[in-house]
């Protein structure tokens, strides 16, 4: 071995082989379209962002200072891959309350935002080729997620209703489905609630086959009505892997999100977030919980209910008035996001493109879609745009779409 | 379909099937270990904490307080998948004043403290069955983040100047190893520090075959001297992967690290970051640059070095003192551990659970080598104990020692 001082390579042309994982996994859309859609100018529909007004800033200050000046050597240390115990705690009493789960706080696991958790999932149930079961459309971040582990995705079509069972039935029957991924709650992107019924078929398909089911509930929280509809957990506790989030009840700065699951399947996914990054930022999961015992989270929920449910129904209320009859949609029950089919054989893209020249921005649909569908779909954010931004966006976007559609 | 409610299955007496990669990953020996030293009477060497008490707890809070007075709203909000640019572009000057090198900041992406650039590193470059180096005795951490995407390990010995280059450079020229993955300064758990020397031929080797280096740096700024030898970047930049880590000097529970790479590895990362957690945590990222800004770290940095070096240099001098000869250790330049080898036939998990019995807990280096090598070897961490636990501690460990190795 000579000890020459080695040559640089010339910069930027050399070839690099990744993991086949990557060839599978979309870069995603929606980041691609959110940079367009970042002048000062634009109004955009096209986010996912919950309203920055309705974070509390001012509580959340008074927590950190708290924290770090009561115990603030601890809250900077190394921490346990599974989290905090006591907000594990706050989060199980939480289910019993708001659900009347029973979750215990040892079945829970404190991850960075519920993206994590469907990594973490990804990571401990799919080998390559594996069949999964997803929405369709679907979650745009669990595609993502899940692609990694380059599983074969077989979409469920939702109705308003909930997920197609009789399709799931046959497919659990018929592959050995590793699970069923779905957010029964205000489902992003389509904004559909699973009914009552629904969600017993759902159970009932799932006992009978032995499937799991990841549901993701980032949303339940925000239903308009403060109700809610039985969890999956309820039902099958031994099949389900539950996923929450504090983004849109507290802060998604503070990427703190939560899985829970069985005791056999918690023990791999804390193996799993050990090794992905050894555990979840101590000091955002310390001021979290600060906050949690020195405010009431319901009515701060409660504040945010009301302006989502202002929000959407103004969106609808202006969408009613200005936008032509073929243009189809339900008013979603909760959440951030107003789903639009447009008439027949119009085209979402032209409408984005059009919109974008008229500083509106929306989200097309197709990335929702694994098999090319949805060219004629929209998905409209409002939780992030004030009255003026929605009455004028939307405005503007029914010029579009009477131009783009032809009526 | 049936609409009825279906059965619960009755609690814990499921099984599951788990994706095939979780049968390769070590559930953390540490981990384990941790757990029967937390009782407060062992003095414990065992672990790899920073000393909490050179964590700047009030110039945090402060740091915490201006970020969420001046700015909350935003700092609380969704942000980046790469990260706040104005802590890219401290790090990115920092290479540039600490190690002359050429670094930018649209190369280095923040992540969850620096384990998780192992996993995306894993994520983006590891196939099953893929070949891949490691130092041996190896990070345990890489070890467990790696074994996730199933690669098959190469072991490359360590001697006191560095890797076996020879050894290395035939395993490149007979297998498409992905990667070298090492730790030049201090590396953990053999504290060694690779000489000049070893890293000009370390870079002559990946030069000739164009293999990638894995340059994990979590001690690089703990070096006793203050001094810094040549990151493998500076020789290939093109073919260097750096991680770096806040955790070792600002605070682990912030869980702020980055990885700096080539451009078109960097696109790959930050697809895996997107889709593993959006996101860093945005609030501390905020909160880290205006610690930067409003503190000198190098003089924090002192601080920390001047206790470590004489914490280290306690820990060796009660050896010498206390161990017999044939107990052979190496001083370590910086870092956090010191790394003993038995003398031969001595088995390290005896003396580790003798030890216990005295109320002493050291790390086994079993762990640390994936060939079921090491069974002699120990390793202890001087950073996180007072200079009264090293003294008692360690005439202790050598009285264990003397008891078992029959002297």
């Amino acid at each position: 071995m000579t000890s020459r001082t080695p040559q640089q390579s010339a910069p930027g042309d050399r070839n690099y082989t990744f993991a086949s994982r990557m060839a599978h996994t979309p870069r995603s859309f929606i980041r691609e379209i959110l940079k367009v859609t970042e002048r000062p100018e634009v109004i955009s529909f096209a986010g996912g962002l919950p309203n920055p007004a309705l974070i509390d800033v001012e509580g959340i200050r008074n927590a950190a200072d708290a924290v770090l000046k009561a115990d603030g050597r601890s809250a900077l240390q190394y921490s346990t891959s599974e989290g905090f115990l006591p907000l594990r705690q706050f989060i199980a009493g939480r289910y019993k309350k708001r659900l009347g789960l029973s979750v215990l706080p040892e079945e829970i696991l404190i991850t960075n935002g519920s993206q994590q958790c469907l990594d973490l999932v990804g990571k401990i149930l799919i080998d390559q080729g594996d069949p999964i079961a997803i929405e369709r459309p679907g979650y745009l971040g669990a595609i993502q997620a899940f692609s990694l582990y380059a599983p074969v995705f077989h979409p469920i079509p939702l109705g308003h209703e909930g997920p197609d069972t009789a399709l799931l039935a046959d497919l659990c029957r018929s592959q050995d489905l590793r699970f069923f991924y779905g957010i029964p709650n205000s489902q992003n992107p389509s904004g559909i609630t699973y009914s009552a019924a629904s969600r017993r078929e759902l159970g009932s398909v799932l006992a009978d086959t032995g499937t799991l089911f990841i549901e993701d509930d980032a949303y339940g929280e925000l239903d308009f009505s403060g109700h809610s509809l039985p969890s999956l957990w309820e039902y099958l506790p031994e099949q389900t892997i539950l996923t929450g989030s504090f983004s849109k009840i507290l802060a998604p700065g503070m990427r703190l999100g939560w899985v829970a699951a069985p005791a056999k399947i918690m023990e791999q996914l804390v193996v799993a977030k050990q090794a992905s990054d050894l555990h979840s930022n101590y000091l955002s999961q310390r001021i979290a919980y600060e906050y949690l015992i020195q405010n009431d989270i319901d009515v701060h929920i409660r504040k945010i209910r009301q302006a989502y449910r202002h929000q959407c129904e103004l969106m609808v209320q202006v969408m009613k008035e200005t936008l032509p009859d073929s243009v189809s949609y339900r008013k979603p029950q909760g959440g951030m996001f107003l789903w639009l089919t447009l008439p027949p054989g119009c085209s979402s893209m032209e409408v984005f493109n059009r919109a974008l020249r008229e500083n509106v921005a929306v989200l097309p649909g197709l990335p929702f879609y694994l098999d090319g569908g949805g060219t004629d779909t929209l998905r409209l954010n409002f939780s992030n745009a004030s009255d003026e931004q929605i009455t004028e966006g939307m405005t503007r976007l029914a010029a579009v779409i009477r131009h783009e559609c032809g009526r």
